[in-house]
């Protein structure tokens, strides 16, 4: 640790809790293959994701929210990989949403004080920056919410339905049109409110955290914290080629070293699957 | 042509015209180096553009928008492949909105009659798919004005700035948020009644052909035509790679075959540009 990270610890009065959400099925990827234990550069990606948050030293604790097919790999690679900060590892639920209220329960439960700083990341973003993670922790010293985006390059066009057809009903300013990344990150009281006056309204259907805070506390300003492009959410195959060429990058290898290692760790993974379940049949008898 | 071609063609009452905007300069990509000239899979990218309506039977007509620095390298390009639609090669202006206006200009002292259907097409976007383009001129039999775009994947935030911080203003429901391509397409009159309309206002500053109408004509609806991932605006080089892959896709090569193509055909580009440097610098002595 650095001294300035040292102070930037010293500093922090709230505890700094990440919410990995690695609780997808990903079925647009591969319906036999859960995206967030797939190999990209020779490490699973959720290994990438949880490893952003435990190598930062302002995180002060991981939770990392699974399902049940994943979740015994999961335990496996936490507990391999070492990763210390991990407290727990939470059954989601059916939807996203699903799986922030779990963490977000569990976080209640073990008396997290309503000041904690709560960053929540899709796991299948594992290439999040630095710079990105310290920026929502800084967002939270001055708003109560933040989030990491991307500033689009495209023009975007919002829409609306003409029966049959779509046509466009506004073209906002292309400068104040950001792409949602993740951490999307809270002061732990703001978001249990916000999630709190959304569950009385039998129409909640969110697909993002900041949306909840946007839609039932307007009067909140969400801070918008620069995200990057390398900063993708793997969602399908497609996205691979992509994805080893980010890692490559990051560590430094050229991308055929990163593919042949990424075969060889994936094959790692999938016999390490195979004793998973192996072992998982053999309890059942 | 096919019967079915020939009938849509027979059955076409107005003038097709796409309109190729290759003015640009690309300060983002590299300034000693015009992107639309850079060759992706064999081929400049502008070639691709042109040969994407040049090869559509339902296209009558093709007007080119240069500007000064790549006029001489287009003109050889469209005589060398014997694009034959190819009516005019025009200079733009210095903003986007100059060139479209630079064309619509010619077209009307060419006498185009107001139901002609007119496709604008940013020459950077070398992939766009054939249906994308029919989808176009088939959305003008019913709308006065169309754009392809792409479904956003990710959420889109709408943001305002809060003096030295952007906050997120909204979050618009995703279904309706896409991400604006090209073509972007329209009735002849309806372009230039826009265009006029917008002339009279000085806050006028459009990126986007789509939103003059939206902004001057909010009674006219602008329909959505399916674009695709593939339709990618190519920005800086780091879109370089992923245009070789799916150049390589569209034309059936590997990657790696498409690769040494390019380079190839980039310093066979390079070349010719040195040549017709110094044939322009023989002319001025």
């Amino acid at each position: 640790m650095t001294e300035r990270e040292q102070n930037q610890t010293k500093a922090q009065s709230a505890p700094v809790v990440a919410v990995v959400l690695a609780a997808g099925f990903g079925t647009r990827f591969d319906e036999n293959n859960p995206k967030q234990l797939v190999s990209v550069g020779g490490r699973p990606i959720v290994c990438w994701s949880i490893e952003a948050f435990e190598s930062n030293p302002r995180v002060s604790d991981i939770i990392v929210v699974v399902n049940a097919r994943v979740n015994d790999m999961v335990n496996t690679l936490i507990d391999e990989n070492g990763y210390g900060k991990v407290r727990a590892i939470v059954p989601g639920g059916e939807e996203r949403v699903d799986s922030t209220l779990a963490a977000l329960e569990l976080l209640k439960q073990a008396g997290v004080p309503g000041n904690a700083k709560i960053l929540i990341h899709d796991s299948v973003r594992p290439f999040v920056a630095r710079s990105s993670i310290d920026g929502c922790i800084d967002a939270l010293d001055r708003f109560e919410a933040a989030t990491v985006a991307f500033a689009s390059t495209d023009t975007v066009l919002l829409t609306e339905d003409l029966g049959d057809r779509k046509v466009v009903r506004a073209v906002p300013d292309r400068p104040d049109t950001f792409r949602a990344q993740t951490p999307q990150a809270f002061r732990f009281d703001t978001i249990n409110k916000a999630y709190e006056l959304a569950a009385a309204d039998p129409d909640f259907h969110p697909t993002d955290d900041t949306r909840v805070v946007v839609d039932y506390l307007p009067d909140t300003p969400v801070a918008i914290v620069e995200g990057s492009e390398t900063n993708l959410k793997i969602t399908t195959q497609a996205d691979m080629p992509i994805a080893e060429g980010i890692a490559a990058k990051l560590t430094g290898r050229s991308a055929a070293a990163a593919g042949e290692e990424a075969a060889k760790q994936e094959a790692k993974a999938r016999m390490r699957a195979v004793f998973a379940e192996a072992a998982a049949e053999m309890r059942r008898h």
